[in-house]
């Protein structure tokens, strides 16, 4: 971090690069070290850049992850969040997307190198060009900047990689859409949830919760496997059709055979395995997390049913814009609790402890 | 095993459990012993029953597999053979759809339910129905007597169970397209293998180097991945545009993100993430065998490309003939060394050493 003047409001005509003042954040200064209020620079609004008042941001599983330096070296101080809220105060002079006032969230990148194949196709978060997806935070943008995410008071994005957030969507509940939403969405799109198929969620969390809304005005049959019946209600409410314990072994005998597509929200310690065999012939597993090191799956039990382990990581700027267009729709929003900023070293125990229905959101204003 | 008096030519109207005399056949008396010319039991011509003067049956891996129990506890003595290219030599009285003198061929299976969706579905192989699919040896029955392979002098079978072999293929060359062929042509169809996509194939076998023939005939660019480049000249022969040896490092560098289908003939021993690396973004990887034990693949390289792994095995009665029909006009055969019976034994030991170019086939005239 460079050393300058803490402003509020400076912008800059002249591109993207220079700062232009400083940000109230929440940030880790250190690996595994609790967040606390600080300030980091704010680039200065390029041409094509939007200055946003974040609202609200939520917190990722994987916000922990990064913060706690689990998956690769960080970049620190770490300033979190990629499921971001809020309305445009600011729009640089080439700006043609946007008004001020325009209610806009960010997701898991704000960048990506716009000529490759994948982002040709709107598939931006599978960058293949030089440098890759830019993510939200924890990353080096093309100038080398580190990114700072959304548990911050503003943020100068390119228009590019801002969604227009419907009317109908509440900003609170509509933050966790940006990540949590799309990672549901993409993948029930495309393995076809829909009339006629029947759907599994694993997982009732801060992703499930949104596969059940999700899948169920898609039109599927949905069927939570959780570890136990503790959330049962919870399920049927949000949309689900049917709620199985993964602990009871019966589970696997009596549903094998019968799912079209299952999305795996548990990132580890389940027995691929025992999931495959709840596929059809022709059905498809979807991971959605990563654990560390290689999952294991029986081969014979994707041969003798032409099934598939897959794997999905978000989506790109179409899709998210299309899902959250689906959400107004459907009057999909995620499940809740909003808190403090103060509050959020308490509300990442809590979410290490499974102990949050289903996803906490912060109030940026008290940032 | 009943002790009944050896005919050749015996038939029974009714039922299909009878027993009709006795077939030559070569055998393994018990697992891992060396086979032997013996005669089984053949079961009497039932009314839709056709009789198959066997005339080539292919050496499969996985007869071996079976000989050896490496499996599951086998049935013995066991007659192996699912590659099988004959005659009919006698029809049952309500048989529709073969006359004396047809060509014919018999795969993997010889009954399934007829019933369930995927046996509707022209699926076969795929049977959920009670009791699943039939094998064509080392399995039983509906009517609970031992099924008897290819190894043989004749096989009765329902006439749905067989595949009409075009004139234009030789029936030696045919005869492993009823296995080897169907396995490789069934994933290369139904992962959409044509012009303008990149397949490769890993392993130049009995398996492989059908693959690479159809997927070329079907428009595809071709990559061979093979441990080494010894076979190179054979493979670009065969039809590959590329050969690569996959014990240079360099192999998996260059070609990351290349292809759109990746066709896997070995079933153990690999790094499956190293190989799901070499998918383009949504490409899928095909297990076509199954190791014992499961499978390692490193989530994350599925889930950065949204790539799969999955499983294909055989085809169905309606593929199977399609991919003869296929064959036949593309003048697609495999390559081979034909034995005598007596040489059966030895040919196993070639197969575990590699050493045959491609497949072995039995003249059954010598049992």
């Amino acid at each position: 971090m460079t050393n300058t003047t803490i402003t509020d409001t400076g912008t800059a005509a002249a591109g993207g690069t220079a700062e232009a003042g400083r940000i109230a954040v929440y940030a880790a200064p250190a690996p595994r070290a609790p967040l606390e209020r600080t300030t980091v620079p704010r680039r200065a609004l390029g041409a094509r850049d939007i200055l946003i008042d974040v609202r609200y941001a939520g917190i990722c599983h994987s916000d922990i992850h990064q913060v706690g330096d689990d998956w690769a070296p960080g970049i620190f101080p770490m300033v979190p969040g990629h499921e971001i809220a809020g309305v445009v105060a600011e729009v640089g002079p080439e700006v043609s997307r946007w008004s001020v006032g325009d209610r806009v969230g960010v997701g898991c990148f704000v960048d990506s190198c716009r000529e490759c194949d994948n982002c040709r196709a709107g598939l931006q978060q599978y960058c293949t060009g030089e440098g890759g997806v830019v993510f939200t935070y924890n990353a080096r943008g093309r100038d080398g900047a580190p990114t700072y995410g959304g548990y911050a008071r503003q943020l100068v994005v390119d228009e590019q990689y801002a969604l227009r957030i419907p009317d109908a969507l509440a900003l609170d509940t509509a933050a966790p859409l940006l990540c949590a939403g799309i990672t549901l969405y993409s993948p029930l799109t495309h393995w076809g949830a829909g009339p006629g198929r029947k759907v599994a969620v694993v997982g009732l969390g801060g992703l499930g919760h949104l596969g059940v809304k999700i899948a169920r005005a898609k039109g599927a049959e949905v069927t939570v496997l959780s570890r136990s019946l503790r959330k049962r209600e919870d399920g049927l409410r949000l949309g689900a059709h049917d709620y199985r314990a993964t602990s009871d072994p019966a589970t696997f005998t009596e549903l094998a055979g019968r799912f079209d597509l299952v999305v795996n929200t548990v990132s580890a310690g389940l027995d691929l395995s025992a999931y495959v065999g709840l596929l059809r012939t022709g059905g498809t597993m979807v991971q959605l997390g990563a654990p560390d090191g290689p999952v294991g799956v029986n081969a014979h039990a994707l041969l003798t049913g032409r099934r598939s382990l897959a794997g999905s990581m978000i989506g790109g700027l179409p899709e998210t814009q299309e899902m959250l267009d689906f959400c107004a729709e459907h009057g999909i929003g995620a499940e809740i609790e909003l808190i403090r900023a103060d509050r959020i070293n308490e509300a990442y125990e809590r979410v290490l402890r499974g102990d949050v229905r289903y996803r906490f959101v912060i109030d940026a204003s008290t940032i």
